[in-house]
């Protein structure tokens, strides 16, 4: 096998656990947050830091500046935020050449197009199952109004970041081989659905 | 089994073909162009007609009147392509009244929200795929600038019409399960993954 499946998913909508369920289906790595550490290690950052900053596709009019950035002109900060994701792309890359692996988010489908054999699936739901969703699981979203904001800002961070690296929409089906709708289809079924194509594609 | 797919795609992704497949598959019955012929009987209007203007969201302006409408108000050509549209809508849901059933185009996922079980599909592609697939299907774009021109005006059609009915976007894909890119993951993939997915949902 030396397939890799990117996902991109929508906040709440159980994209992470079914790439995580299906790395373990498919007993092959699975990498999210620890490309931020990996690349932190890399880029001699602070994983901390990047990881409060590699999705905000930021204006120094619209956002608060970290305080770590205070005397640091806006030029900097975007080639500090370029810098984490060119250390990540690398990282992303590194996973790649390992052979089959699923990697979460960090616009992996864009950094691996032309460099490896993807599988580039998208994950997705309704608004009121990642309500809810969000709700069970994150304990910072204790009622309704607070998970939709959560929902509509972490999404927006998503898409603003990967529309500024890859030029490209996220979430749009063009850029993907399969886009699923986890609420309809079941968090299990999509991780079935999911393995079943991968073997299929690899064994090609 | 009684749960409908309903299968919208791109022109020359290969939907209907695989719409067709998966109905042999699954030994269910198969709908698309036979709706027009169901919706004509019903409503009237003869069939050629229909499938001639029923996705043709069009001004006078831009579009050269049909024969058979010279002399009617632009307010009754609305009318009736709305009639073909409620004809072509009472079939789908007679259709879906009947059980399990492939359904292609038509807004047929629109037309049974809240009123069947359904798998909604999206099927595209690669625009250098389905330009090579119009070309070896279809006599009629024997190369490759009329090709794109077919797909290019066909798909605009398909999205007005779809548009002007559900006042949603067309191959959007929160609109639909799953969509799948039928020139990556292959046809017959395609056909089993469907397949796969219908079984275990018809099932609950």
């Amino acid at each position: 096998m030396n397939t890799v499946i990117t996902i991109s998913r929508q906040f709440g909508s159980g994209g992470r656990l079914i790439g995580k369920l299906l790395a373990q289906k498919l007993s092959i790595p699975y990498y999210d947050k620890e490309i931020i550490f990996k690349a932190a290690e890399k880029s001699g950052l602070a994983s901390g830091f990047i990881e409060e900053n590699e999705q905000k596709r930021k204006s120094f009019y619209t956002y608060p500046v970290p305080n770590a950035l205070w005397g640091i002109a806006p030029n900097n900060f975007d080639s500090f935020e370029a810098k984490i994701y060119a250390a990540e792309a690398e990282v992303i890359e590194n996973c790649a050449k390992g052979g089959a692996c699923v990697i979460v988010g960090r616009c992996a489908d864009y950094v691996l197009r032309g460099k490896a054999k993807c599988l580039n699936v998208f994950v997705y739901a309704d608004d009121s199952a990642r309500v809810k969703r969000v709700m069970e699981v994150y304990g910072d979203a204790p009622n309704e109004k607070k998970a939709q904001k959560l929902i509509r800002d972490t999404d927006r961070l998503r898409s603003r970041h990967y529309r500024y690296y890859t030029d490209n929409e996220w979430g749009k089906s063009s850029e993907y081989d399969i886009c699923v709708n986890s609420a309809t289809i079941g968090i299990e079924k999509c991780v079935d659905m999911l393995a079943n194509v991968y073997v299929a594609i690899d064994a090609e």
